[in-house]
């Protein structure tokens, strides 16, 4: 991966990574390391760097939601990636299939829900 | 925008927003301060903190290549947020639709381009 490498950017040691499905959306903001990066491509299976946890983890480890690299994918200025993804049940931990499952109302200043539920938190990561 | 702003973690001032439009392709991953996301919220066009310049700026304000918010998304732990949006011409400065035009090839350990150049950078920048 001497290449891609080459070619980023790392801030803190850390690149953010935007992962969306193959349908194009958008699922949530990732960040990785080297390590995290080397792991998904080697496994072809989503590595992030969990900065509230300090470390790398298959995404989804606890949940079995895994994400199976399809497309990886680098912007202009090497600051960033893009990994197209199929994502098994859901990227959310709150149980949505995306984690932008809130939009914001400028007019009411609120946020809704706009998406269904897709799993039980409490019974997939105990409570 | 209080209700929203309440929601966000702002790190050093920013928070990154990942750009979509309407279709689902993913277009940039940019970074608002509070300015930035009141002048979106309030015009309907992404503004952007750009780091290398220090300083808020309309997207697209050179080239004339804006984006219309359609919608602003949060994530699930107020890390990051997701403009859709629809796209004047196209986001990158180098002449692609998206910034993600490039991708990686593990076995070959090589980048290609992988879209197709919309505008001629040098014609809309200038040499």
């Amino acid at each position: 991966m001497e290449r891609l490498l080459e070619e980023l950017t790392f801030q803190d040691g850390l690149v953010p990574a935007v992962i969306a499905d193959e349908r194009g959306t958008v699922l949530v903001l990732c960040y990785v390391d080297r390590e995290a990066l080397r792991k998904t491509l080697e496994t072809g299976q989503v590595h992030v760097f969990r900065r509230s946890r300090g470390r790398v983890m298959l995404k989804g480890q606890t949940s079995g939601h895994t994400q199976q690299v399809r497309e990886v994918r680098v912007d202009c200025e090497g600051n960033s990636l893009l990994f197209v993804v199929a994502q098994e049940v859901a990227a959310c931990h709150m149980g949505y299939y995306s984690c932008y499952f809130r939009r914001y109302d400028a007019e009411a200043d609120a946020l809704a829900v706009c998406e269904e539920r897709v799993f039980d938190p409490g019974a997939v990561y105990g409570q």
